[in-house]
């Protein structure tokens, strides 16, 4: 399955005071040395039912980003170990219309944890089983904060990137950042040098 | 009730058929002339409920969307008179999270019309009824696109804007348009002469 | 926004302790002085979707009352700033039947309150959004018991009418208020003076 | 099962078309000749779920009113043979609150069938099945309309009562008949006999 | 009513402690004394709407075992008296599809109480109310666990029968539970005696 | 991405109508050679909702078979590319009972085919992600029918195995189809020989 490749604990439930006690200790460990990217990935497939759709049998967008929302929770509670909340959503573009009685592909993965928060970065396609094709609908990145037991912000570990796009996001998400700080107005726009450097041609 | 000053046709059911020949007339009209921002408010209120929150009893982000997502549409669908699709949504930011049995208070209105589009923006508070006061959840922007019976885009009427609240966010639309073309890759960012202002002091 | 006219504490969410004060005074206050049919308004606007209609494509009864209901409560939660429960829902007509994809549009104000319960007046239209009319679906009346958090009812704040609706639909509470009793079997019929006048011509 | 004593068709699904027209012969015998009320008894059994209820942890009178029309819509549908819609809903009184966890348990059964309408009687209580007892919630009424495939009222047969309960209910639904008549602005008070003897005694 | 012929209490609300008080003692006894398999009776009417059908217009196998997972708790907690819990669903075959619009009736009564479990039997049909015929859609058996408050099981009274078809089902009962034991892997084939009798021919 | 070996089509939306054609011809071809059973695999990941559990918390078992039957179809329709009903499902046993807030993780893979239908093997696990660990919730095969669009069953290609756990489910299914029309009353006991094996030692 998905996932072999997670360091996780197979244990009997009879047995979770021990599995308690383990998991603390990987925390510990997990929160100085960090936690691999593919850890983190989830898959959901959906089908659409009637009652998820509008007046032309499309997908509601509503309706798809409800179910990006609980994909990118898992896969954050994932990385993190903790309970999750959503903090922002980055701008979102519709790309095709998914029909009744088609499957919703959805992918999620960590792209990059900062010190009480991670980005995940997400894939969404159609798939329209009887005619075998699948079709992109969007791709967007969910920033999430890990929450302790008094629902306060909480340290994540860092992320260990692997493979060629997950080190790419990574590094990309300090310019996504920083348009989301300016977009909630906690950043002026020409202290944004990572983004700045777009706009201007030196 | 609020939209009295909207022109609206209460007309009795049995007689739909002149109801459509004058709403025909009027959308004739209505593409000419323009169309109130006033006429598109929209409010909605909810209930958060058990399977609406996470385990920290805390609305989920993803249910919130879904709600705004409906409260949008429909604001834009009186806005043009057709059905409407969803077709991006902007950098969201959740500034408190709404607790169970809170009540959440969302209220819409077109904010600029273009072409076959329309930009919504979104007001969202949580009110805790029993304490007595309100708090910002958040603020965002949605674009629908008004389409005809064979499912393709099709032309909305201008937006008349009134308030100064409504001239200020009908001219910041076109910031945030060019905005949303680069994030979707249809512009570069050094010819987005409205956002590249911002970043560069002369 | 609806409302503006409502005394409401806007706070920030981190002096919540010193809200809870302020709310207290407020709630003494209220008590003595009732409060105003105007802050208990309240506006709900909802789509049609596929799983709200039986098999003509029209919106069930059943699940129309559950809106309603949902509205109600809100307004008579916000009259008494205590959670509420139905106690009871008087004679309902359904005039026109709402469509699939059209809006349900709610409005409902407390009418009375009595000594721990509220009534509060319910308005229902529908709305063809495409075809731009909007229709009546009825008129109604539900009733709320405030409750304290033992679960027991508690006493509510008089109502203070302003309008010239709001006075009528105020005096004719006693009358909806006598058909009640006796329709739950806790009056007889000829005690009840404020009806009987309305059958016998003297 | 409840309903051996109905007179229905256990036909082969493969054999549907001589069931339809065994069913337009069986149609049109009722339509003169009547039909039971013990026909028409439906009943339904619910769990209270997490999102039935409100944050007391009681069933929402929206909820269950949605059950109940659900379950009378049947009860008027197996009466008539046609899809059917409903109409109007007599004063509701809940007594008891039903617990998260509890079983909603409700009967319908129609107590007059008119012209185009069918009044249905409904019985609901709570059943705490732990520590077995079962409690009144309310009793109610209910009409519905039969429907023809345009959306227009068609005739229903007329209603057989047999037992003392359904005699004595097919009588009262007179007097029921006049109240709604009159609450819906449709009847004078003065000119329902049958109301008004009960607030004037002679 | 169904069950007019159970021993349930009556009770008022407000005497609650003494209801509490008859139904340890009452407990007590049916544990020793055992219960009538007639007084686990559950009927269950449901409507099928949009959401729970697929493409075809046919309701979805996995919300018809949704819903008679909860008529078959309803029945095992009735004969326990204590919350319950899936242990096990016997082989299921769907014999006819149920379509859009039709009544889906579900009649679930306790078949065997073993220690901590109980099976119970469910007869399934559609019933299409416009062309008046009904039709199988399974038979089932569910197995449940009766739970204590920390979770854990706890005895049950045995089951008494009364009618030839319960004592059938009773014995057959025995059967049904070897296979499962194999099915689960607790059990080998070759030991379960009276499943290896329908095997082999002496 | 799972299913980069799938061989799929990737098309642009606005030339459906190729897509059409190619997946009409690849079809055909896919009839007389078979597929691999690997591209029939898909994963489903949901959170468990307060709506989801009974009152101790704990998934209930209706709910998790709900999600399995959907996701047991998504996998049957990849493999035939037909929209597919489930036909029967085989004796379910649940291990751990999954908890509010965990996550349910769904595999479903096509493990044979016969004439008209395939048979689906299913992993469920509930994933505890706080305290990292996963456990066994139950093992499972449905069975669907593939249909054309009369609702008719229809022919489906035959399953490829590659791996060694593949081969031996393909090997297995054969039994199990044989116990399904014994527990059916479609075989004779006596004449399963792939069962009777099990329960006789030569």
């Amino acid at each position: 399955m998905p996932g072999e490749n997670r360091m996780i604990w197979h244990v009997q439930l009879h047995s979770s005071s021990s599995a308690h006690l383990y998991s603390t200790i990987l925390a510990k460990i997990f929160l100085m040395e960090g936690r691999k990217a593919g850890e983190s990935f989830i898959i959901m497939n959906e089908f659409v039912l009637p009652n998820d759709t509008n007046t032309f049998g499309n997908l509601m967008g509503g309706r798809l980003m409800y179910w990006m929302d609980i994909a990118a929770s898992m896969s954050a509670a994932r990385h993190c170990n903790f309970p999750c909340m959503t903090a922002s959503v980055d701008n979102l573009s519709f790309k095709n219309s998914i029909k009744l009685g088609n499957v919703v592909h959805i992918e999620a993965k960590v792209s990059r944890a900062f010190t009480t928060s991670m980005e995940v970065h997400l894939k969404v396609w159609g798939e329209d089983i009887v005619h075998q094709y699948r079709y992109e609908s969007n791709e967007a990145y969910f920033t999430f904060v890990a929450l302790d037991p008094a629902g306060k912000p909480r340290p994540v570990q860092p992320l260990i990137t692997e493979t060629e796009e997950e080190k790419l996001l990574y590094e990309s998400a300090l310019r996504r950042r920083q348009l989301r700080l300016i977009l909630a107005g906690k950043m002026m726009p020409h202290d944004a040098s990572e983004l700045k450097a777009l706009f201007v041609k030196d």
